[in-house]
Formats: structure tokens, C-alpha cells, sequence
């Protein structure tokens, strides 16, 4: 309730549909995520959920079965397995990968043939965050300030000064009927070095681009196509088709054409240039799951003796070790006297580093890619 | 040639037999080495042989066939594969360990009653020498002084103050024909403390006890029997059996009843107090391939950046890594940012420690046992 006067909770938050896309192969956390088993089908956090099950039950009390997963075709069985419920509707596979652009943008397109009054959330499968009710508080003001014409991102309040990821600096308070934290977006700001994530710590008014946004489909497009157009009209083509036996030839006559470009660049960045940006600030914790010094912190939990043991069946004898062990397999692993070790063991690769060299893995994975040893990856 | 005259060399040479005690599981190599594969059937030089057909080698042109294996039964047909000119009469098979003096006594007895003027030389199975001539050179003179009526070990001159050693301290030169570096043993001692070593090492009179001694069989045995007279009387009677129908049955019922006891005690340290001990100096490199900071330093040669790495078709990728990769598996190893890093990988066990940690691995592997793991030891 604002001096707008009473919204009607029903109405707008009745439009809203959830959007998961399901991609990336988190390539820093090889050999646990990989191409065939990406980041989103595991459970990083000993939750007993994978990431995208939890993503899935995060978004249901505000969807209701209104959620549309978006991912590659190699995905569709583990997804179904994880995501019971998702109908035929809401499942998008990709022939190839587009990039975020071609992901979401997909989606809306087909969300918007459908009912061009939704209100899509896009939602990537592979965070981790609590407690959920903050996280669906959040999400339901930036429904209500997505229904006022906004593309409305929602931003993490810095905890530390991360120079792992891009911020949002906010332009003030709007004033949104449902929204009472809603404010302006001035700019996305890239990645920034440590003194300024400092600055931009103390200063209070940045916030961590966690990806996730709250969009009418039609706005969504119009940005799109004034930035893509050529991407804009392929998906436009695509979602016209979605819903009839037209689909396959079209998609495959399509698909390839599209260009790869990720949301930010296609949609957010120029959006929020024309003021169309706001933001919904979000109090609660959230983790991408970035890296294996991730893990260890997301699963502080179960620590025993200083080290962290993932994996079911795991048997791990440790004496004056300290670190992260993954275990895919049911083999004994060792560790002696060795601190911040990180251990990844999986039937056909195994990874030993530490947790301050955790964030290296991708160029470890990207050598083995140049150097022919595809088949792990 | 010395001042006791010329020596007919083919006459004393002519009576020397090696035996070769291949047991010993190698616990501190673990998960490499384990009770099926211990540490004797693996190359650990990357020298392109196993330990103990390096050690058949090294013997064989002082002994031209007359080599006896003492090993377990499980062995049998590995040692077979690694010495197929091993005849039957020269493999002795142990129903179960029953120690040292047990192994090297039986030889010793079998021996005796072949040809009772045999100088039996016991060399373990799992040593690295370099070079074989300087070994070799030394064992001839152990010969010429087993010949004069000692129990002659050959004592490695020490190279740092070893702590992990037991040491033997001379007592002068001995003047004996064909063995000019000849010394008489005052005793054994125990592994010293550091500043014990750092003083044995400084005195110039002290050297490693690398366990190998030639001696004439007799006088073996009659020191066993004065201090062992259970296991000398069992193991005699075993022997009179041994090139008999009767073997199989006084085996079964005698070796189980035998006691268990070092030949250190059994032998060597009781006849060094009675003054039958002598010592030939070593000078040739010497390890006993203790922990996998020995292989590090045995394989300096395949050392690439830093990182020694041992194992048929190992796929290792490293950066800003150094130790050692132990591969028994074709899986993928990525090592990033550790350093002095010991990683044995083998199909069902994994051992992640340090170089400097490396001796702990045998209490690993006793916590193993006491948890139950023992599939995998």
C-alpha cells in the first residue's frame, strides 16, 4: 500500500510467470560440472536438492506451475527427472546454445504469442539462495514495479567487495503501489577492480548484478528488437510456430541463424540507458556457486574436522587436512597433512587444487580442450 | 691380494647363492603398493623394471641361476611373470608371513641341506642400487670375509644424517684376502634421534643398516639356533622335508607354529655381541623406496615442470604445480597452484598428501584397517 492507493495483489502478481534457463556448463567447476552433467543437475549445497529443483520450488508459491524451463536438448531427460511437473508447454529445448539473449528472449516471444499481459521472471538454474521467503518478497515488488512499465532487476546487497561481479547503481526511490523498496536504475557498471568494489561497498548505493529481472514480455521485446533486431524477428518467427506442427521445420531453419549476444548487452544495458530500468533490492543471501571455495562455504554445514566432504558414499580419511573433497565415486580418498585442499574425484577425471586457486580451474579445463582431451570435459 | 696371500677366487665366489626375500606390503606407498600388488611388483624408477627383477638382475652375475625368492603364495604368480628363469627348486612360497628370521632362516636351512658350505647373501626385493658394479664389487668382498667365518653385512656410507635408519658402527679394518674395505661390526644401533644422526655422520664410523649381509649358512644357523631354538628346529625340520613327498604336509603342520621375529634379533644383533659380525662399506646410492618423497627424488629424470609423474598413459595437467602424480588409471589429473604435492591415483583408492607428510601414509592406512576399508589395502 503506497499514496498510489490499494493494488490489487490478484491481478498483477496472477500475470507472473517464472523462466528458468537452464544453460552453462560451469566450467570452474570441472570435472564434478560438465557438459553432460552441467552445474544446475547437482546438489552443491548438500541440500538434497539439485540447484535446479530448488530453483523450481523457489519460484512455485508465485507460479503455481506457471514456470517454463529453457534448455539444451542434451538436457531434457535429467530435467524431467529433477521437474516432474514440467509440462511439454513449458519445456524450451534448444537445438544449440544461442547465448542468455536467444534463451530468454525465446521464451518471451512464446510467452507473448500466448497472453501478451505476462510477466515473466527470469531465473538462472544454478543459484543458491536464503531464505526464500526474502527472495519471493523481492520478487513479488518486482512484479508489481515490472507492471508499471519497468524491466526490474533484482539487485543482492553487497556483502563484501566482490570484484566477481558486474553492480547496479540505483538512482533513488520510485514509488510504486507493492513496491515500497522499488528504485531507479542509473547503469549497469562492469566487473570492478578492488578499490573501486570498495568505494562501491561504502558508497551504498551498488548493488551485485545477480541476472535475475522481472519484465512484461512486451517491454522485454521492444528493447530487443530496438537492440537485435535480427534476433528479435528470428524469435518472433520461432514463437510463431511454437504452438503448432510447424515448430521443428521452423526451428531448424531458424535456430542456427540466430546471433549469440548475452541479455545484458541485448536488453538490460540499453534498457536501463533509457530509463526503463528499476530495481528491487534483495536482503537475502545468494551465492551463484561460482567455484569450489563456493562449495566449502555452502556447505559450512557439514564440516567435519575442518574439511568438507560432498558426495554420497563418500570415504574420506583425513588426518590434519583441511579443504573441500567431492567424491562422484565410492573410492577410499586419503587426505594427510594438507590444508585448503580441493579434491574433485569423478569416474574419469580428478582435479586437485586449493581453494585459492579454485577460480584457475577454467583455464585447466580450456587447456584440455585445446590439447584434444575432449572426453572429460 | 693381501698379505694372507693369493685367493682362489672360483673356489669361495663358486659357493655364494642369493636369496632374495620378496615380502612386505610397503604401507607408507599405499595406495600403490598393497598387500596384492606390494611395493617389489611395481617399476618405482621408472627404469622400466619391477624392483625385484632389477634386484635378480643386479645378483645374477654372482650368482648365474643360483638365486632363491622367498615370497608369500599370493605372489607366486607374479614373481613368476617377473623372473621366469626362477626354477621351482629356487622358489620358496611362505603359507602366511611369519617374519624375517622366518623367511631368510628357511632359505638358509634349505640351503644348508643342499650343500651345507653355501654363503648365502640376503638382498631385499625392493631396493634401488646404483651402480650395480660398485654393489657388486662390495658383495665379492662380503663373500671372501663370509668365507673367514662372518655374518658380513654391507653398510650404505651415509649421505645426510638419516634419521629413518638404523645404524652400524665398525670396529676397525679386518685383514681378509680379496676383501680389502673389510671393517669388524661392534654393533647395531637403533634409528637415532637428529642430533644422534648429525654426531654418527660426523664420526665417519657409522653406516646405514640397509639389511643385507651374506653369510655362510652354517654359521647362520647356528646362531639361530642359539637364540631362536623353536624356529631353528621347525624351520630344520621343514627343510629336511623340503626336496621330499613330504613337504606339503610338514609345512602345513610346522610353519604355523613358528614364532615371528626380525633377523635383526634373531641373528645379526647377537652375533655382532659375539664378534662374529663384519662389514663391507657401501659407496654405491642406496634407497630403500620408503615413502613417495623417495620416488620423487628415484624419478628426478621424467621430472616436467616441476612435477614427477609416474604411470603408463598418465593424461596430467598442470599448472603452477609441482610433486608428484603416481597414475595407475587413465583418468584425467588436473593439478593447479599446490605445491610438493603427492597424488597417487589408483582404480579404488586415492591418496592426497604432501612429500613432507609422506611417512604418515602409514597411519593412514592402519586407520583404514581399523575402520573396516579393507577392500582397498
Amino acid at each position: 500500500m503506497n499514496i498510489l492507493g490499494a493494488v490489487n495483489e490478484d491481478d498483477v502478481l496472477g500475470r507472473f510467470y517464472g523462466v528458468i534457463p537452464a544453460g552453462g556448463v560451469g566450467t570452474r567447476l570441472w570435472p564434478l560440472s560438465r557438459a553432460a552433467a552441467p552445474k544446475f543437475l547437482h546438489d552443491l549445497t548438500g541440500s538434497g536438492s539439485t540447484l535446479i529443483r530448488a530453483t523450481w520450488a523457489r519460484l512455485e508459491p508465485l507460479c503455481d506451475g506457471r514456470t517454463m524451463v529453457v534448455t539444451g536438448r542434451a538436457h531434457r531427460r535429467a530435467v524431467l527427472e529433477q521437474l516432474p511437473e514440467l509440462t511439454n508447454a513449458n519445456l524450451v529445448l534448444e537445438p544449440e546454445p544461442k547465448d542468455s539473449a536467444a534463451a530468454i528472449g525465446l521464451a518471451a516471444a512464446i510467452l507473448y504469442r500466448r497472453d501478451p499481459s505476462i510477466i515473466m521472471g527470469s531465473f538462472a538454474a544454478d543459484q543458491v539462495i536464503n531464505p526464500v521467503e526474502t527472495f519471493q518478497a523481492a520478487v513479488r515488488e518486482a512484479v508489481h514495479t515490472a507492471a508499471e512499465g519497468f524491466i526490474v532487476t533484482i539487485g543482492i546487497t553487497p556483502t563484501h567487495p566482490s570484484t566477481g561481479f558486474g553492480y547496479i547503481r540505483a538512482a533513488g526511490p520510485l514509488a510504486v503501489a507493492g513496491a515500497p523498496n522499488a528504485q531507479a536504475v542509473a547503469e549497469f557498471v562492469e566487473k570492478p577492480d578492488e578499490d573501486t568494489a570498495a568505494a562501491y561497498l561504502a558508497d551504498g548505493g551498488y548493488h551485485w548484478n545477480a541476472g535475475m529481472f522481472v519484465a512484461p514480455v512486451d517491454l522485454l521485446l521492444k528493447h530487443l528488437e530496438a537492440n537485435e533486431p535480427v534476433l528479435h524477428a528470428g524469435l518472433m518467427e520461432i514463437a510463431a510456430a511454437w504452438d503448432t506442427s510447424e515448430r521443428k521445420a521452423v526451428v531448424r531453419r531458424v535456430w542456427p541463424t540466430l546471433p549469440k549476444t548475452a541479455i545484458d548487452y541485448a536488453v538490460a544495458e540499453p534498457a536501463a540507458a533509457a530509463g526503463d530500468v528499476a530495481m528491487i533490492p534483495g536482503s537475502f543471501g545468494w551465492d551463484d556457486v561460482g567455484d569450489f571455495a563456493a562449495i566449502g562455504r555452502l556447505n559450512a554445514a557439514s564440516e567435519v574436522s575442518n574439511l568438507t566432504v560432498l558426495g554420497e558414499g563418500a570415504r574420506v580419511y583425513s588426518e590434519n587436512a583441511s579443504g573441500i573433497v567431492v567424491s562422484d565415486t565410492k573410492r577410499v580418498i586419503a587426505l594427510i597433512g594438507i590444508d585448503d585442499v580441493v579434491v574433485v574425484d569423478t569416474p574419469d577425471a580428478l582435479l586437485v587444487t586449493t581453494k585459492e586457486h579454485a577460480q584457475r580451474v577454467k583455464s585447466a579445463v580450456e587447456h584440455l580442450k585445446a590439447s584434444g582431451d575432449i572426453d572429460v570435459l
